[in-house]
């Protein structure tokens, strides 16, 4: 009979109804599923709060106190959805209670931190994973497949960008994100870490970065409440505002240790794109375009299709591509962010259960914080920074 | 305390997973939820399969007897995810027994039945649903509000077609949905009547029709096995074949009440299309355009822009537009087919409890079962239907 | 020595400042260029007009007499850019004159006059052409290349549009082309038959055909001066009015002698859409899909690729494809109108000199106008209409 | 009555091609004109080449001795369609003798030559330019306008690219593009300056550049006959090979005086890249995007749209934007490389009636070769390098 795992989630925002979601759909979508994921308890800060995931989100029970949680037996996976600045203290916790952690991205709000958290994982016996999702959209997943088995021959050229535009109003809210001491950094973090770490999938480890940091708006209004509601916030031009102390934008050029050559930009601030991760990988024998807000397509061109016929084609991914087994029976019924945590949760408790350590786990995740840390030093410096 | 409605899923394949993984989802996205969906019992054919699909979708028991399952009095909802011929028998059923039924579509697999289901519909207390998911995609909602405001004044000219190319292969199996007396039709039963139902939520009911009907592969492989897998189906060239009896594809025109007209065309051997559903709405002061396969994106084109920036703009629906509180708070985080049933799933729960009737009940759904006998009726009559 | 052909050239508008510029471009682009065309004469209404024709075109002469001209012994070509109900008086008697006449579409205002212009060109030795200039644009070049190599197996299904809204405000002129007694037909003549003439082309002859036929505005201003402006047209809203007596738009269905099945589309009123000629053919191999709004653009679908690398490739058109070798050494530099006519010449001059009839001639030509006629015809009595 | 102005054309390539097309056709397109250019005199290297050009360009006499002729007195405009190590030494002769001088771009194949040539033309009373002709496509020109206009607010990033492959395969042949000494450099001056320029045009100066530069391709075949054939070249394996001394791509980062940041790439190695020039530009209040492989095109986004209508507008050049009153009544009739030469034709001419200088002439040209040649340096140095 397949395992029942039991998760404890901890932060019933966003990015908890994202997990959430998941654990339930999963075993129904990838079948017969790795294991049965069980919503056990949900933590967050108040019993208000806590007591409405519980019921919002379906698990069994509510709680405020992670560190008990963590720490009980009959937990296995800990969830954790908190803003960045709680990451390592409760990740460590947690992997000291031999339990199996995903967290969300960034790994950790400063450096030392997630090395901390590297070395937890390190340490223990548990199976860590940290959710850049984006890598495990199918059309991500058939690119990875496609440089794997050299249809595009040796990648010479990466161009990776995620931009943005809920924070170009300078009225919106002075949220966690925009404070350095809760999110570590701006941009970077937030959504760069994600372009960081689909290069390291794609093309291999970065080797130095050079790169333009940039703070547009210098003030936002101080935030009603503590929720973070992202492109659903309040634009408020008449209240008290405080200073924004980190990044809204990074653009920069990457080296790889693979000789490759590249560029990664992030913007929170470029007006009209809203989830625009895109990627142009070019190769010695073909190229490859993907776009996730249109992620059921992937676009591939192979320099040795008969001149006349040669140009990008426009894959929509289903049954015959990557994770299509569990997915929809026909190509564009459609991948949403749902299909991309379902996939995630997939991995991560096939990974548990196979004893093997997903990718990427907590080392893999430290690599893409010390490209972030790069990409800061060399806005200050710069110069070319090696990781 | 929020209502809890037992849900009794009556099929547990393709349909059967999607909808109980909205049952899940729903209260996660819209909360407070109307109310709480609980998967109470699934029902299929043989033990076995109705077990597997408990387990894999949650459900507390799993049964073979739909006819004790839909007289049970803790069943709420039915849940119709059965072919097309066994629609009517179980939604009548259900509707005697002073249940809620959402069926899926078809609403049957022939007018009489579809007949008997709105008749069943009105001389019963509960709320009936037609699974039309895709005008609950939020683009497809906000065409929608955009009509219904006159921001593209009156519509003058509908055009929608639904293509796809799983069956385009000879050799694709010879599933229930090739077959007259389980599925009705073909092309226009199964994705035809989609686009009449866009057609009619959006410009409202139409009068007449005109349309040309192919079959265009004869005979097909005899399916071993009895799922249905579309898109992920064994191609098998050396099995034994059968007559296919239903249309592959119907192209038409159509008169609207209102004085619109129009085109609808509904094709499965359309290679290279996947899930192309699409609309084009010429109005007096503006157009409207959709594609499902980029459904995050609406674009609309006003008249009365200044002529040195007038074109159709591409908007990425979000918090902004229809539905945008319950899902997520960035445009393009992305919209699957999963958001759509949640969607879904939402607004019956919520006409449930207001006790409304949501659109597209068994009446209005009757009209689009009119609409596609007429199509079938001049597909050999070559002569204008009337509705 | 390349050979010199004197042009008269008849109409100085829109049109002819497209032919002009492609009479003095022609042999610059293809070279060797099977003779020299040289801008003899051009002939307007006015002395007036004519000489200003002549300035700007680079012309030798200037006439109003057109009689005079067509009969003059040292011209070659009788290039007509009149509006329709002038086209079968000057064809005939340039045919009978001995001269080469390229004229522009529809081929004349009547069938009546279309089927004498055909007649005389039988009667003749000249070599005749109709300017249907989109069916050269390379990508479409290269869809009949692909269709006629069966590289998309047999096509079973051709849909065709052409968009515009130029003529969508109410308050745009009645030029010529809202009268019938000029123009023959609206939509249909003007645009319509473009797409009728792309897919005999792409197809083969259209045998039958149904049709909604729609006058959207029914009076517009009288237009002040003769001058036909299409889209840079003054809007006037407080002029005198008058009746318009052709369609602004027919949609229809069709059926080709091959069997293959269609639909077809033109519309001057449809929002958004500028010079919107799009194909979508589906074949039992593989589909092909234009847009002339991105002409460099050919897509097709090759439904024996491997199944994870299947989809539309996006080619653009240059060196290695039709008529490669007269344009640009890159693909995309760019395929515009201009592009389209100098084709358009070449063919035409290459056709003189080795005394063949290029396509489409007058009798070619006039399948297109019977098949027009023929959605008028339908359009009134809702029947199919034979051509 | 309109001047006319006698041109000597100086080479007789792909370039001499599409200038020789611009003569002919500008006063067909903006009329009245600002002059009638009069194709009097072509020079290239063999008497064979230049008669070819004669006849096949229309012009009235063939030379070998540019020198001659940039001093003959009946010539009014030199223009310079040599490889770029030609271009300073007849640009200052033709400059000295009075001449207005037109010149493809990059200015020339070394900064010192650009140098001399930029003082030249300030001491002269001629009119010069330099063949930057993407910056006249009328989208660009339109996003030029919005700009200026404050539309989308300050510009804050602006990230330019032109990628291409024609070069990509390693068996294209060695041609002068490929070799210091005549080029002086190869993406960077061949199609980086193109960028450049469209930099300098809609933001302003660029103060300083970051720069990888790669060479992919170590060795060619050399090439046999001199005429460079660009994506038309033959591909030879078995040939000899010779070294290729200059650049293959370069990427880079750069900051404008303005404040505003930005990147620039140029690649011709980047497989299924065409004519690939693109621009996203954000704004404190909106974004403009462009991509010359779909030229007819500008999108815009304004943020101060209505919340459910905002997204980027793609519109449709025509008469209502830039250049539209000399171009087609039509938007998307179409906008090709022929097209946008008329307009430089159209501007050059224009300017020299007006004794105005014409934007980019020599010397703004020169700060383009500065930050091509701080590109370069930069490539060896890895330091942010000034212009």
């Amino acid at each position: 009979m397949t395992k029942t795992l039991n998760v404890a989630l901890i932060g019933g925002g966003f990015m908890g109804k994202a997990h959430a979601m998941a654990y339930a759909a999963m075993p129904m979508f990838f079948w017969p599923a790795p294991a049965i994921p069980h919503r056990k308890v949900v933590v967050d800060l108040t019993d208000l709060a806590a007591q409405e995931a519980r019921d919002r989100f379906g698990f069994d029970e509510a709680s405020t106190d992670w560190k008990a949680i963590v720490n009980r037996s009959d937990i296995d996976i800990v969830d954790i959805c908190t803003p960045n600045d709680a990451h390592a203290e409760i990740a460590i916790e947690a992997l000291k209670a031999g339990k199996h952690v995903i967290c969300e991205k960034p790994l950790a709000s400063t450096l030392e931190e997630s090395i901390a958290m590297a070395e937890a994982a390190r340490a223990s016996n548990g199976t860590t994973m940290v959710a850049f999702n984006y890598r495990r959209t199918p059309a991500v997943a058939l690119a990875k497949k496609f440089i794997d088995e050299g249809r595009i021959g040796d990648v010479i050229n990466f161009r990776g960008t995620y931009l943005q535009d809920w924070s170009a109003d300078p009225d919106g809210p002075l949220s966690w994100r925009f404070q350095k001491k809760i999110a570590g950094s701006g941009a970077i973090g937030d959504i760069g870490t994600h372009v960081i770490d689909l290069a390291h999938h794609l093309v291999g480890p970065i080797d130095n970065v050079q790169a333009i940091t940039s703070t547009y708006i210098k003030t936002r209004p101080i935030q009603q409440g503590g929720v973070d509601k992202l492109g659903a916030s309040e634009k408020s031009s008449d209240a008290e505002r405080a200073e924004v102390d980190v990044d809204d934008e990074v653009i920069s050029m990457v080296r790889f240790k693979s000789g490759a050559v590249g560029s990664i930009e992030a913007s929170r601030n470029a007006w009209g794109r809203n989830n625009f991760i895109t990627l142009e990988i070019h190769g010695t024998k073909g190229s490859i375009l993907f776009n996730y807000e249109r992620r059921d397509e992937l676009q591939v061109m192979f320099a040795d299709d008969p001149g006349d016929a040669r140009g990008f084609r426009t894959i929509y991914t289903g049954p015959a591509h990557p994770y299509g087994e569990g997915l929809w029976p026909i190509p564009a019924l459609g991948i949403g962010y749902s299909e991309t945590k379902i996939i995630e949760c997939y991995d991560f408790c096939k990974a548990i259960m196979d004893g093997t350590q997903p990718s990427p786990n907590f080392e893999e995740a430290l690599l893409t914080e010390q490209v972030a840390e790069a990409l800061i030093r060399s806005g200050k410096t710069g110069l070319w920074e090696n990781i």
